[in-house]
């Protein structure tokens, strides 16, 4: 098959044998991949990852290995997204980890981590990935918005940390595409979403749903001019200097979400989180089941975030693409 | 009246009138005050405070200004410790403001803070502070014990914040003053309490009230060594290199409090904080009457970290010798 992987901070094509499948597992024909931040920081040497990249997909289970043929059948030939963390009971481990044990299987002693993590990822003709990590995908739900569902689940996330219910109004900095995620999720629970972004397009995309804007001006945020503050607030800029910002625009007891997982260290004053008693909750990967839902119930609608959708044999090209200043989510079509 | 204000970096006497009082009011006579990093902070010119520092005290009630003479029979000569910050309802505003109408005064938009923010200190003969900021101390409690009541009960702010009891043991970042009062505070929560500091006899005084301790070899805490982690962990240290190791050293899902508020910025990484899903609380000050009954029922008796006493007069030798290695709390006794 067709795969591409990371070699010299570059993405290669090779042609490779299929995934071998362990029981319980499915092989999965990638029909379409989106391309992350991540996925560019692997790129860049972070994670240590040289196999193939890509986390987030919609495919088709084209084989199951090693389970009870009425398994087979429910899913053979199904769409799917799947959970992308593979936890002890995915490997069979037994005695699972102290984390699987309490339920937290993304945090997972022994995890691998579909494309991120030990474990050849969806930009390629196929992946493998344990039934148990996967999740049909309704007729109703389309293959464009599908493949949106694993940022989507990340976006719920901070729904299962925080009770944004008591809420009226939250901040979002940032405006790109898991921002613009971020904000619509929160919508649904806080009646007020205000986005704070760099981009004029970007932030109309968000104003066309009901986000409010505010357009920050220069090459950085500029910590003198800012005077709003916020309860709840959300940092999803992807940028060393979101950390300061977040920390001044939220408000004494204020809790402050963390989604951008940028590497390498900026110069950050920790003080004011101990004067205003901040809480600061880190937030990565989310229920899929809950994204799902709300694509199917129309309250989220992701593709006005997709910009161009390469065919997968032309992945280098499109991750070069996807790093240009403008550009959303990229697609790649297998 | 002797009172000491901050001037080139060095802590200078004067002779001045007695403070003001306003309406609801007590002046109160210092009997001992104690020494805290946040007063070296000040010294060094951060907080941009120019008064008279101090901010851990017990003294005497001297007058009391505009009451009732029931409310003023009730607290002429008592002896009393205080609330540091003086909220909207300290200076009769009306109407008060959002976070006071929310009980948080300690994050009062208006307040001022003794020692710190606008209000002079401790380190004088006297100080003035609203009645409601006052609580009286029972005579079985010293004053070598009361003179501890506002830092203990920045340690107590922790188990105000944090569902500790969960938790079947929890580590302390630091060896210090705060760290030491923090890890007795935890214990009382907490069966396991394991303090990791760099001074042998610090960690003995820890280990003597049941704590666990581990030394920690180097000019600074050395990441690679470090192999234990945990769920609930205090960053005391005092330290900007204190962060990035408390970070290593929470687990997933963990809770981080952060309790240094050292100033100037350290190159953190935060992408651990979202991988790992941490929460990290900030904590500043906490529930007076709560210390103020640890230390009534003897579970917390803090005299042992007294280093030295000074006289009132004294002040700027007392603070040059707080700042020697191995030195804890120094105290000044008027």
């Amino acid at each position: 098959m067709l795969a591409f992987y990371v070699a010299n901070k570059k993405l290669k094509s090779s042609e490779k044998p299929l995934p071998k499948l362990q029981p319980g597992w499915a092989l999965i024909r990638v029909r379409l991949a989106g391309i992350c931040n991540t996925d560019v920081e692997i790129l860049r040497g972070y994670h240590a990852f040289h196999g193939t990249p890509g986390h987030e997909f919609v495919g088709q289970v084209a084989d199951v290995h090693g389970v009870s043929s009425s398994l087979k059948k429910k899913w053979l030939g199904r769409r799917v997204v799947g959970e992308i963390n593979v936890s002890c009971s995915g490997y069979g481990y037994r005695p699972v980890c102290g984390f699987c044990r309490r339920g937290l299987k993304t945090h997972c002693e022994r995890r691998t981590v579909l494309g991120i993590v030990a474990h050849d990822g969806a930009f390629a003709e196929y992946l493998a990935l344990p039934l148990e990590n996967l999740h049909a995908v309704p007729d109703s739900v389309s293959d464009e918005q599908a493949v949106f569902v694993e940022p989507l689940a990340a976006a719920c996330e901070i729904l299962q940390q925080v009770n944004a219910k008591k809420f009226r109004e939250a901040a979002v900095l940032g405006d790109g595409k898991l921002a613009q995620l971020i904000a619509l999720v929160l919508h649904t629970a806080v009646p007020r979403v205000v986005m704070y972004g760099k981009h004029e397009k970007k932030l109309a995309l968000a104003s066309r749903r009901g986000i409010k804007t505010k357009k920050v001006r220069g090459d950085a945020f500029d910590l003198k001019h800012v005077k709003e503050s916020y309860g709840l607030l959300v940092e999803a800029t992807g940028s060393p200097t979101g950390f300061a910002l977040a920390q001044l625009m939220t408000e004494p007891r204020g809790t402050l979400v963390l989604k951008s997982t940028f590497h390498g260290a900026a110069p950050i004053e920790t003080w004011p989180i101990v004067v205003k008693e901040l809480t600061v909750v880190g937030s990565r990967c989310g229920p899929l089941a809950k994204a799902i839902a709300l694509l199917r119930s129309g309250k989220v609608d992701p593709r006005p975030f997709a910009t161009r959708t390469f065919p997968m044999a032309e992945a280098p090209a499109a991750i070069r693409f996807a790093q240009k200043t403008g550009v959303m989510k990229v697609l790649l079509k297998a």
